[in-house]
């Protein structure tokens, strides 16, 4: 901890509560999400008599780890509040995905008060038998940091905790007994600032001259963006080096819509295969390669077809990659900096492929039974700058082919893909930017998970535009084995009907769509309520990229003894039909 | 390992994913809940070519867990099966209740092929780091046994796994790869024997004596049961020997209607202070007190006010302690077989306490708006018997101060006390025995985290009757802190209406209640199909038994410098008016 503001200075007492929430609000964290119990009851009265933050009860802990996530993903930083064991447990795969997509998030965990810890009595929500640390135990599986508070640790392990998690972009884990809230200790009088630790100056400056000697030296250099490079906000500083070197830029499939898709280095989505020719060629064949934060991951990778070139120059958070040689103790902002300045100016566009056709659907025909392909193309019309886009699990990837306007934040969970996500991030994003249009993608299969917190949405008087794919199951599924299998159907509900159930007094605009015509309908809504539309497809109809995908994991996934290859039981692509 | 029928014996050839579901099914599991992803795909195959187990397809993983504790309830062992990550830490708090309430659950995890484990590759549903025991790990602190199943070790691990659970009365956890399902090894032609491991004879004979000589030379001697008495299912033979010794016997919370409370030797619920004075008495004042898996805890001892008499036999499903002396390699059942056959028919009576009054309603006024008092009241004439019980946290609890009818079984989750555990419970625990009657009684602020799984209930055309009070938030918490504070309330849902949301075709019957009359109506409906009934109550009518609980809770909680005394900030039992 060398940062300025932590060293020895002015002190004042503070209860343990209140320092927490002082210390949570100057982190930029303006709401807290999560669901009341006994034990975090104290904290939350602290809330309530201060003001310090806003508190948005949620219907479970699960989407109160999705809603914080969701939040951190456009404030930077998230937080929540659980109660012991049951409360901590249920907002655990959450957090989990939080640490897979490198999303800051502080999950706090209302907790035994110290005096039952050290007694060892037995308590409610908990095993009974003792040990209290099971919980922490299990959250140091997911999580890059943990520490039960106390009223001798508080004023240093919070600290430690909140920086981790904003230096890291991981998610950490607070156990906070629920009996030192209205003590009192002596805390720092300063704000804590969330600041990088500064780069060793001559890692720095050893790192910025390697990656700028190559680059220079460069005949087709090119950037490969991963989700990193929003997490630690240098998409902007990459633009301007795309720019000044007139290299072209691409992104992985989890990085959608960091780079903005119409800036003119910008050439698509790379995965391999899965790519459009010209993409795969510019970076595969790359002289000098760019990537940031670059994870190869089956579903980002075109399942491990992208082969990046060997001398690829792999940049992290806080660590750099050049050849042989590592460089520690450097930041990506600073080293970035450090390269833009020092490249020269090129004068000639490098190499790049002619832009591909971004969309996938094909013009409406307005009465007939509403497909995928018209779908997805009113879906790509009605996309405008600015928009916070989400998609979960399920045909709803089908966003990751169309084109986005500038400006458009896109939310999703690529790797970790747990279904229901994106209706806990979109009450969290909501919360962080409820001026922005927010648009959900999302099926039958993955709501239901999470459907409840529709609830909060509404509640709250937010407006977002909730589209949902009623088409039986889980299709994506479908494509791996199961094509008609009633293991991949779910129960059909009455989707357009549930907002006026989870508040009766709503003014949500609903609407249950069958064709082209229908859904254009919907889409003229106004957007001055809620829009919840429920379009009725086949379960069988599925945009090819996605079968494809399917398709491939099951090879992946199975084996060649798999089931896959039985007659009939995977959903595939339809063969295209050529019309005379 | 030393039952007989796994010795070396005939072996046969057979499919992985084929063995699991034939073990499972040998052990008594005709269903299996969960979510499908594509991990498990296989095993779902599976099951779905052989029909050896029924799937029931849950909205999520954590409600599929809870189902599967329900299930455990009634069945003995209960399973589900989840995909990798995501699903597993969502099922994980069911699971670490399942824990702590010792209820066997094998949870089954489908996950990451072999190949990609041992080649280190990033898959989806991980962290993407090349570590795949996160989530093992993280199970490893809520489960008493856990297993990576490979071809080399399904043989064993999995018959190790079910066993565990079976013996030790707790849930286990199993990863299985996707790529393994469908290969043939070698496996035992024998069905797998659910036993005990029999007791070592000199401990068996040493311990039987030490207990009969202690219980015999008694003047005063009682039992006392927990939980774990219906794990082991030893409650008859408890009843058997408290007849034959005349002995009174009284149950924790925990263990309500374990016990046939119309059992002459039935006294009623212990737990210190909070107890009526004669169970109290009869208990604290025995002079050779028997506790079958007594475990202290908060909330089952009337806080910490539960004093056992110091020579108390403590009795474990596979230990017993008398006096200074621990017995091992026991069972219980066999310990308490030797010590029916020899303790000496009693003649007397042993001391008990006249029977207390049940009721703690009052007779209704029907056109008065609904107060706690009448409804449960209503709630006790409305129980008969061989109904299945089920209260979920909160003003619900006052279930335990009814007096249950003859073959009743309460499925509660005391000690864990997660919200919205008992929705999911009850798909399992009706999946188990459809032909009973099921009461679910849950307030809304427990519904709201599960209630999408009354889909699920509803698909499967059961009938339960659901009774939810409709009071607007928490209000168990406001007898903590926040009496009318917004963090304890709640979004008010159309309740009664979600039924034909979630199912539109439903027959279900749905009532909305505001007055005793309403209540009376309701609960006069034929239960030819599922009855959903709302009843709406004041936010601040609580039960005197669930407030004085509430407000002592505080003050262990909070400690001395909480802010549970300040004026209005917690709800409290009204002081009894009385009548001139």
């Amino acid at each position: 901890m060398t940062s300025k503001q932590n060293t020895v200075g002015a002190t004042q007492r503070m209860k343990i509560g209140d320092f927490l929430l002082r210390r949570l609000e100057e982190a930029g964290i303006r709401h807290l999400f999560g669901v009341p119990g006994d034990y975090n009851l104290t904290v939350l009265q602290q809330l309530s008599d201060t003001g310090t933050l806003e508190w948005v009860g949620t219907t479970g802990e699960l989407t109160a780890s999705y809603a914080a996530d969701g939040y951190a993903r456009l404030n930077g930083l998230g937080a929540l509040m659980v109660t012991n064991g049951v409360g901590a447990l249920s907002a655990i795969n959450g957090i989990g995905g939080s640490y897979a997509e490198h999303v800051p998030v502080i999950c706090i965990s209302g907790s035994i008060p110290l005096r039952s810890v050290e007694r060892g009595l037995g308590m409610h929500h908990t095993m009974a038998d003792g040990n209290f640390d099971h919980f922490m135990d299990a959250y140091s599986h997911v999580t890059a940091a943990q520490a039960r508070i106390t009223p001798r640790n508080a004023a240093t392990e919070i600290d430690r905790l909140i920086l981790t998690a904003w230096r890291d972009k991981l998610p950490v884990y607070m156990e906070f007994p629920s009996d030192i809230a209205f003590l009192e200790i002596e805390v720092p009088t300063a704000p804590l600032v969330l600041a990088d630790v500064p780069s060793d100056p001559e890692r720095l400056g050893s790192c910025i001259a390697a990656i700028t000697q190559r680059l220079t030296a460069a005949k087709s250099p090119a950037i490969l963006v991963d989700a990193d490079a929003d997490r630690f906000g240098v998409a902007p500083m990459l633009m301007e080096l795309a720019e000044k070197m007139q290299a072209p830029m691409a992104v992985v499939n989890a990085a959608k819509g960091v780079i903005n898709e119409s800036f003119a280095q910008y050439v698509g989505i790379y995965g391999g295969k899965a790519s459009e020719p010209g993409v795969r060629e510019t970076i595969e064949n790359s002289d000098s390669l760019l990537a940031i934060g670059y994870r190869p991951i089956e579903v980002t990778t075109g399942d491990f077809t992208a082969v990046l070139p060997a001398n690829t120059i792999h940049a992290r958070g806080h660590s750099i990659d050049v050849g042989e040689d590592n460089y520690q103790a450097v930041t990506l902002k600073e080293v970035l900096r450090g390269v833009i300045d020092a490249v020269p100016q090129a004068t000639k566009l490098a190499p790049r492929p002619a832009a591909a056709a971004a969309m996938m659907g094909t013009p409406a025909d307005g009465s007939a039974k509403l497909t995928q392909a018209t779908y997805w193309q009113a879906i790509q019309d009605y996309l405008r700058p600015g928009d916070v886009l989400y998609v979960d699990n399920g045909t709803s990837f089908s966003l990751l082919g169309l084109k986005l306007p500038p400006g458009c934040t896109f939310i999703g969970s690529i790797n970790w893909g747990s279904i229901g996500y994106s209706v806990g991030a979109l009450l969290g994003a909501l919360t962080a930017a409820p001026d922005r249009r927010h648009l959900l993608l999302i099926g039958d299969g993955s709501f239901q998970v999470t459907a409840q917190e529709l609830s909060t949405i509404l509640r709250h008087d937010h407006k977002p535009v909730i589209s949902l794919i009623n088409n039986g199951g889980y299709t994506i599924e479908r494509g791996y084995i199961g094509k008609t299998e009633p293991y991949n159907d779910v129960a059909n509900w009455s989707y357009a009907a549930l907002p006026k159930v989870l508040r009766p007094d709503t003014t949500a605009r609903s609407f249950l769509v069958r064709t082209g015509e229908d859904l254009q309908n919907a889409l003229s809504a106004p957007n001055d309520t809620l829009i919840f539309i429920e379009s009725i497809m086949d379960s069988c109809d599925a945009p090819a990229p996605i079968l494809r995908s399917s398709n491939l994991g099951a090879e992946l996934d199975y084996g060649p003894t798999g089931p896959q290859h039985r007659e009939g039981l995977q959903l595939r692509p339809a063969k295209v039909e050529v019309k005379a």
